[in-house]
């Protein structure tokens, strides 16, 4: 049967918990909410809620999968690359295989993305 | 390198372009937008904008890919297997492989949704 998680306002889904990260990672303020992924036994691909803290940023990252993200709030700086980006509501960013990545927030309330992924 | 859709504001994307289907599908008043898909040469992963009009809805479909959905405008009803739900923004719709499916408009302004799908 398909699943449903219920949005409860405030950037929370019924069924699904805010994440950190161990703080061996070198990132700041970031959190995760597994929207669809492994629980949902979704064999193709992942779709993941990340939240960036004003002051904090993802680590500086760079793997063989992509992502593909859409920003929901907040104001932010992307580095693809050897470029950075501003982005904000709706921006739609793919990064590709083994593109160099990290995201900023750059703005005084949460950076909220969607962050699609290939099932790993 | 990455690319970025920058959003324009009223589910409208810099460099894509909101596509039709073909009449002989079985739905009514769908156009959807690719956001990240072959074009992006995304090898994984394709993200999309579906827009439903006011009455409008997807065909009855049941397929192996599974679909991953987040409502973000107007007011929905999905069909899962033999049981219809309620959406409206933010919730998160997963569709597993072979599921029967189908999105109905049941409000007064488009439906509008992010569905994530494997690359085909």
């Amino acid at each position: 049967m398909g699943i449903i998680h219920r949005y409860k306002g405030q950037f929370d889904w019924e069924g699904v918990s805010p994440e950190g990260y161990p703080p061996e990672r070198e990132m700041k303020g970031v959190t995760i909410r597994w929207l669809i992924g492994s629980r949902e036994k979704a064999p193709n691909f992942a779709l993941r809620y990340f939240e960036v803290e004003p002051g904090g940023y993802t680590s500086l990252d760079q793997h063989a999968h992509d992502h593909g993200v859409m920003v929901l709030r907040g104001r932010g700086r992307v580095l693809l690359g050897e470029e950075e980006f501003d982005i904000g509501f709706g921006d739609v960013v793919y990064v590709p295989p083994n593109e160099v990545h990290q995201f900023k927030n750059v703005g005084d309330e949460p950076l909220g993305s969607l962050c699609v992924i290939p099932a790993l």
